[in-house]
């Protein structure tokens, strides 16, 4: 039975993402832990709101327990007692809030403790759900229990109104998350009652007759997911992060039950997810009415929305997809998410966040867009933000890149799984692993294996070229197993695995049924993908086109941690509206002539730090 | 003195634009009055409104003055004495309304006459705007006066609230029209006053302390034009057809006076029209946000907004700066938007229209913007509709379309124009003036002109190839001016002048700026934008691609009333679903494969006439 080695188990030890902990424990966990604080977010857990305060949201909860979650997974790393203190404190206010029968949310306690457990709109379960997920990590980064003994109580309640005596307004919650969290608790504590609870939410969902789905955004059920029962649901459809959170659910009912039905309905999904709905950053739902995905092929570049935290919970349900099966292209997904259209959510500068992640952003068309604030026409932003309203963005980037060791290392009775590359130590099943590489910047990767009989399972992602394997110096054949490169055989104390690739530079084309993407091309390293900014290549990107066949220059850039790509291509003469001959009429029959330019592709996540600018991942070809 | 040959002087006889005057007639006039009948508009001249009956809407006047102004041309043609009765009728409720002091406007005197000129934004003195040249209209098709003398006394009442006694709550109309109306009303009657009123509105607005601005819609004065004194404006701002109306006052004001810096700004912000900020298709005014121009070079396609009475406004527009200086760059742009960007407006079928213009239409993409009603997501509609809430575009087609013979012929003491190739006969200065063409199917125009000593200017249209003029069949040398073929000579009775020329298929680049359209081109012949229709390609045009330098064919169509024109491009092989290895994956480094294809380009005007399907007018060439 194949579990992944949890966070608790492996470390990541340098490189890129090592870089990207460090600027979480040094940066982003306080900077959120402050906006929080400034927002009401803390405050609000006294389950108290005095006129004149900041009024509680009813999903700040949420984003309080997903801080203190990310805020475990860094105590997991390195004792922190200023960091501990704070998420004690914060504990001792959720656990004094905590009511007689169990219940704690300090939005319905303050406002209107008489309606709770009534609409299903209002992120009840959803912000249990984190906050179980926050008193697990808390648990085993530090053995306290008090959150965790809260969650039970919690939890025990909700198991009776809802599914005992079926006595709550709604049936599901209007937003999942409760249900992968269940499974994690009954994962730590062992008990079935959390699992049964689990089912019961994931196989009423949908159900006619027993999911009650009052009209919601929208007015249609596809928003959340409840359209139909789940093991009959074949596309991705309505909010995207919802829509995850339940993926992530289901698949991992499917594997503890050995479910073929939900398994098959996950792969469907999934499928229909990588190969007809996400964009080539692994941005997903990309319209902002309802933070939805659309249809088959409509993916706007301009308009895309792509939530940070859907790119991320598509990363969680990838995960969760290799252990129903181990197909390299699982994690594929989860890395193009990862170091793409999640990361992107985050600054350089570590303290400042997207919500929405567009693939072209123009600051003209964001100024038209807001020139009347009252039509509330809808443009993303072109900087990145301390703090949102609706802020479940920053603290998700905390939570899950602070857990990224997760994403690396897999294990079955005879099979020890390398998902990704990056420097770290772990310990499975045959004892410990090491892996030392400097990927993605160039491509080798050392491993050292624990010493047994087992197969070894590195992943080959999609772009590989030119691989080659090394046991000790010496090259080894190896078997391509779902896009796993396997190495069989008695390990020994001190062997040493060598896997050395090409990382090229791929230009990508979108299948033909994209319009938005229609004769554009996007310019893509190993598992990055990249972007042209106007504060490298001048504005109007729209008018740059690649050459076809040119050569890349690749030239390390410290600043984002990744390399930086110089493509030859074309931009028109500019005009002199000085002087008439030179300039150009607005249409003319003839071509405007062109010249030859250099164009700079940086890491599509590293856009937006040196200002507003224009940006763009998509551009012609000539 | 230039004066273009008035409606009452001229006549369209034959061809396109005799076909769709006939449809005016036999269709739109009546389509139109049953619509505003039922909607209430013309039962709310009764002054009074009445709890159940649809609310007077404050600009209900105009639609209804303007189905009046048109219906008067069509009288002018031809008696009609049903459409006249039905004149009548309106006419008798208008100069009942009418109040003691002169006022009249329906909404106001049934909703709240104690708030009448309090509130610039409410479209009062635009309401009484278009009265004035309905009834200047009126009178010239049928010598009856009652409205033109009603209109006089209000009018009388409009200047001294507002210019004598300024005691008005504004100073200057919230959406101009009346200026340009006070102008026509003044070349009607030779009464000055008229002209210094006129002047007052136009030499007033903008000027900062003498015109009072109150916040309107996006807080911006730039909305009504009101940002600078008109003298200073250098760009096209604000509501597009607002600006256009002015525009066009301007440009009278400034042929009337001599006005030097009053016709330095005409051409200045003709100049940023035409060059920066109009679509391919004469459509003007690119965002639904005021239903405004935006910046320089912004000209979205799927978003244009591009409101056929903007269109049908620049033409008024350009056909007044003719007047200014007779060059054919004028008349190109009024020819460019009356066959296409404004006529978009009218479906083949007569009864029914567009409010927007848009240069691409995807029904996914409205589908998925209208998902979730309650967001009020701005999308175009890819079907004409009978009526509008806001029906300001179906009379205007009316009554421009049924006055077009106005934009053909010009004279001056000593040159005769002739603006644009109809079937057609006019009296002029010099005589009688006869044209026969079947223009612009074919490049052939005939023309009788009239026995004397002038010139006869031609106008050479910028597209135009091969021209050559014959006189009685012997080849005549021409001079151009400012582009028109200019023949100065004794003219005898039964002169035949003929002009042929080419009418090529051109293939047109916007300029490198307009972002939009960067590796597109459209096609053209003559003065027709073309597109394609998915009735015609399949679905998925943007996937299609122009092959570059592929000969045209041109081939006329009925339905169409101008030829469709088949090109040469490709497209992809389509994808099977059912098979994996002809299943294209959703990003690839590999292109996709295409296939030779035929494109079938209709005019522009003529789309959405096969029900709703894709269209776009800028493809991709390769």
């Amino acid at each position: 039975m194949y579990q992944s080695i949890p966070v608790t188990q492996a470390h990541i030890t340098g490189g890129f993402w090592k870089d990207k902990q460090d600027l979480l424990r040094l940066v982003t966990v306080g900077a959120v832990y402050d906006r929080f604080s400034e927002t009401g977010r803390f405050g609000a857990l006294s389950g108290v709101w005095l006129e004149g305060q900041p009024k509680p949201h009813i999903f700040w909860d949420s984003d309080t327990a997903k801080w203190l979650e990310g805020a475990a997974y860094l105590l997991m790393e390195r004792p922190d007692p200023d960091l501990m203190a704070k998420c004690d404190d914060l504990i001792s206010w959720v656990c004094a809030l905590q009511m007689e029968d169990g219940y704690f949310n300090s939005y319905y306690q303050a406002m209107e403790i008489e309606n709770r457990f009534t609409r299903r709109g209002d992120h009840e379960l959803y912000c249990l759900g984190h906050w179980i997920e926050a008193a697990v990590a808390y648990h085993q980064a530090t053995g306290k229990d008090e959150l965790l003994t809260a969650c039970r109580r919690y939890v025990a309640l909700v198991d009776r109104v809802f599914r005992v005596e079926r006595s709550a307004a709604f049936d599901t919650p209007g937003h999942e998350e409760i249900e992968l969290a269940l499974y994690k608790l009954y994962r730590h504590t062992g008990d079935p009652a959390y699992m049964t609870l689990m089912r019961y939410f994931v196989d009423t969902r949908g159900v006619p007759g027993k999911d009650r789905t009052p009209a919601h955004f929208g007015g249609s059920p596809l928003y959340l997911q409840a359209h139909k029962p789940v093991r009959s649901q074949t596309q991705c459809e309505g909010h995207s992060v919802r829509a995850m959170y339940l993926y992530c659910a289901m698949a991992d009912q499917a594997a503890e039950d050995g479910d073929e039905a939900l398994s098959a309905a996950c792969r469907r999904l999934f499928d229909n997810c990588v190969s007809r709905r996400m964009y080539v950053t692994g941005g997903i739902g990309s319209t902002y009415l309802g933070e939805a995905f659309t249809e088959d092929w409509d993916l706007p570049n301009w308009e895309a929305y792509a939530e940070t935290c859907a790119s991320l919970a598509l990363a969680l349900f990838a995960r969760r997809m290799v252990r129903l099966s181990p197909e390299a292209r699982y994690m594929d997904t989860a890395e193009l998410a990862l170091y793409n259209g999640a990361l992107s959510g985050l600054s350089l500068s570590g303290d400042s966040f997207f919500y929405e992640n567009p693939l072209e952003y123009s600051p003209l068309r964001s100024r038209i867009a807001r020139r009347i604030p009252e039509a509330h026409a809808h443009a993303a932003i072109g900087e990145r933000v301390k703090v949102f309203s609706c802020s479940c963005c920053p603290p998700n980037v905390l939570r899950v890149y602070g857990s990224l060791q997760e994403f690396l290392y897999g294990e079955t009775e005879d099979t020890l799984y390398v998902h990704m590359f990056a420097s770290s130590a772990a310990r499975t099943r045959f004892g410990a692993i090491r892996q030392t590489t400097d990927y993605p910047r160039n491509g080798q990767v050392d491993i050292e294996p624990p010493a047994g009989d087992y197969a070894l399972a590195l992943r080959l992602p999609r772009w590989i070229q030119n691989a080659s394997l090394a046991v000790n110096g010496e090259p080894a054949a190896f078997e391509n197993q779902l896009g796993y490169a396997v190495l069989r055989r008695s390990w020994q104390e001190g062997d040493r695995v060598t896997l050395t690739f090409d990382i090229p530079v791929r230009i990508l084309h979108a299948h033909p049924r994209v319009s938005a993407d229609a004769g554009l091309v996007c310019v893509s390293r190993g598992p990055i993908i990249y972007c042209l900014e106007g504060v490298d290549n001048g504005d109007n990107l729209a008018d740059l086109a690649l050459r076809i066949g040119g050569a890349p220059r690749v030239v390390m850039d410290d600043a984002f941690g990744l390399p930086i790509i110089a493509l030859p291509g074309t931009r028109c003469v500019p005009d002199d509206p000085s002087d008439p001959d030179q300039t150009y009429p607005l249409y003319s029959d003839r071509p405007y002539p062109r010249q030859a330019t250099d164009l700079i592709f940086i890491p599509f996540y590293a856009w937006a730090n040196r200002g507003e600018n224009e940006m763009r991942v998509w551009l012609r070809e000539e």
